[in-house]
């Protein structure tokens, strides 16, 4: 053990369990990704005031204009009441949960109906994911998830409930089979380990839907593996164009006339929050929801550790009740989302950047910057990475999305607040021809 | 697996870790217990309305009078500014580590100082201990923990950590030596898989303090053996009876020589909080003091899934912010405490119902019932157990508190909000004989 000592702390060990997560936010970037974020906050782009400021485009939230309104719903929510301050059901309040319930069935179920009674809100969409994993895998088991992913999914798997990621990369390397959810790619990657298949949709970092025929395809291939289907829908409100295109697996599963509604009942679950569609990461709301008996049973236990606030719980299941305020701020979200979108993807066309498909939700999209890598390698993206910052752009790394390609980067469009930014990103991007 | 399904919902499995850990409330009682629980809810005994009704004394909430003050100051929180909407510092906000640290440092320690950055503050002490337990242990590692315990360790060390609970036990079977730390019981009951050892002071079920001659014993044997050291003190601002002779291990380390410096800050560790001295356990806040820069450091990853919300961050940092508030709050509550702990009490000497110690502190004692007991068996206890229950009583039972020696309940005397209710479940609890 080393033994040095700073200011009257310690540096210390943990196990290695622990220590294999905890080295930073991207794959292999640690400290680096660190610095240049702390580095970009304190001297951020801003129009007119700070024109050669940083720009952070590495941040998948939410934080346009539309957003702002929400936190004055909550300071209205009224008094917390005295009964409230003791323990709470663990699943959640049952007034958070029937006010999510009433949310869900008008902006995200289109023919399903989520009830209350199997509505689980927690933490955050990761703890509600680890819990989903505790109950699904033994230590050591796998997951299937198809690539490029949300690069924090290793850590949400791994580091408690230790469960492997098996990533599923498309067979031919086009770029237009990113993202596509193909039944022989996940065949080929498939090994007895897996317990789990976890979808993406909206897709992170892709900014795609995947379609219904797809979906269907890939349902009823895990059904005969008796694989669990987890569907991440935690950008199910942020589609910004051709809405209906996106399908939750609540409703894919409860239109389809699957041959074994017992299989569709235990095995088949959908996450959903208010972190991304609210630009509410820090109140820490995040929704299963499972016809599973033995999950809701075993929340009562999973969900002490991760259990919201109750006054949070309140104040937002007030804001969640207010249905002419929430769809009026999804629609104005889903105005300002488009509109960001649109500058940002006309500039890359205009620049020449291709980027992966055609997004038309969540907060991002994922570049193709493989023209400016020096060679094939994950080292030369990285080498790409550092010269974005130095020019004052920080992505994230396709590396960190599970990528076996390098080159490609998630540009995150939302988390500065005025678009304004995202053109003169592209021109530095651009300048580095 | 069983194929049955219920109101649209199917029964399906979980893990086997999970599994083991969802049982219910009590070892082994579960359903049971839970049964006797919602029923006392139902039909609640209350002064002059009710006076048949249940009495349940089988949860450590501080529900008295006293408590109810902290909602009026909850609700007069300023507004909760946009800008804390987002991701916050998974540690905890800095505006609540730094009230938090105000408060332990009029409230809790006497000599040391607990700075804003050496505290985490989390959803709960119970994921605060979990989180611990990750990062000193891997999977099987053991805890030292002495007899009787609370009864949920079992679960927050063993649920998600998967780590085993190594009971410590009094060598002599006097029931005087309950609560006493011995090194030679810890000697005893010590093996190399054990990597922690878990105190509880003041004494969760047992209600006193340790001696600070005792405290220092057992912390140069875990030095001794490079054990790492939890303080729980999730009751450290319940001491309503000889405040002085409760010891922070904070306090205890800061003041001791020890030979290690080194050890001392990377092995000692504190918890507290507000579910229990706030009557706040609904708002989930717990906080860990450590100089381990590992743990701290850890802690950016592992917070991220049992983050407080940051509107209850907000409005609890307001809270403690207010010096008087606090002071006065706290002192009305010991005051509200010593009233019903010296009812019950009196009412058990009166009655010769035996309890062990001398509780000067927390929410319960835990009373000797083994007169009353069919033979000295734990089916005996659950026998007795069942038979309270049928007379309107619902209490702890020793065996869910780690017990070898069947016979003893724990009983919480501050859940029920008028202590006039003890001297009634004390005269049916003597009815029994």
């Amino acid at each position: 053990m080393r033994r040095r000592s700073e200011g009257g702390r310690a540096i210390g060990r943990v196990s290695e369990r622990i220590e294999r997560w905890t080295g930073g936010g991207d794959k292999g970037y640690g400290a680096e990704f660190a610095r240049a974020y702390d580095e970009g906050l304190r001297d951020l782009w801003r129009r007119d005031t700070n024109e050669l400021g940083k720009i952070l485009l590495c941040r998948a939230e939410n934080k346009l204009e539309s957003t702002t309104r929400l936190v004055q719903e909550l300071n209205q929510a009224k008094a917390f009441p005295a009964n409230k301050l003791g323990y709470q059901d663990y699943k959640g309040m049952v007034e958070l949960r029937e006010a999510v319930s009433r949310y869900a069935n008008r902006h995200i179920c289109k023919s399903a109906r989520m009830e209350p009674e199997d509505l689980m809100v927690s933490a955050g969409c990761g703890v509600v994911l680890e819990n989903c994993f505790f109950c699904f895998c033994d230590y050591g088991d796998a997951c299937l998830v198809p690539a490029p992913y949300y690069g924090q999914f290793g850590r949400d798997l791994g580091m408690r409930a230790g469960v492997e990621i098996v990533k599923v990369h498309p067979s031919s390397a086009s770029a237009d089979r990113f993202g596509k959810l193909s039944v022989e790619d996940l065949q080929a990657a498939y090994t007895p380990k897996c317990k789990v298949l976890l979808l993406t949709n909206p897709h992170n970092p892709l900014g795609i839907v995947h379609s219904k025929a797809d979906l269907i395809a890939v349902l009823r291939w895990a059904q005969s593996l008796d694989l669990h289907v987890i569907s991440d829908e935690i950008y199910a409100c942020s589609v910004y164009k051709n809405k209906d295109d996106f399908v939750s697996l609540a409703d894919l599963v409860s239109e389809l006339e699957l041959p074994d509604e017992h299989w569709v009942q235990t095995h088949c679950h959908t996450v959903f929050g208010f972190s991304k569609d609210f630009g509410a990461s820090g109140l820490r709301i995040g929704a299963l929801h499972s016809k599973n008996s033995a999950i809701v049973h075993a929340w009562n236990a999973l969900g002490y550790s991760c259990a919201i606030s109750s006054s949070c719980q309140w104040d937002f299941a007030a804001v969640l009740g207010k249905d002419e305020f929430v769809a009026d701020f999804l629609a104005e979200n889903a105005r300002c989302l488009a509109q960001a979108s649109e500058k940002l993807t006309s500039a890359l066309q205009q620049a020449g950047i291709p980027f992966v498909g055609e997004p038309s939700a969540g907060l991002f999209l994922f570049i193709d910057l493989r023209g400016l890598l020096e060679d094939n390698s994950f080292d030369a993206e990285r080498k790409l990475w550092s010269r974005l910052v130095s020019r004052g752009v920080v992505l994230n790394p396709g590396q960190s999305c599970g990528m076996k390609t390098p080159g490609y980067f998630r540009l995150c469009f939302a988390w500065m607040s005025d678009p304004s930014c995202l053109p003169v990103a592209v021109e530095r991007i651009a300048s580095l021809r």
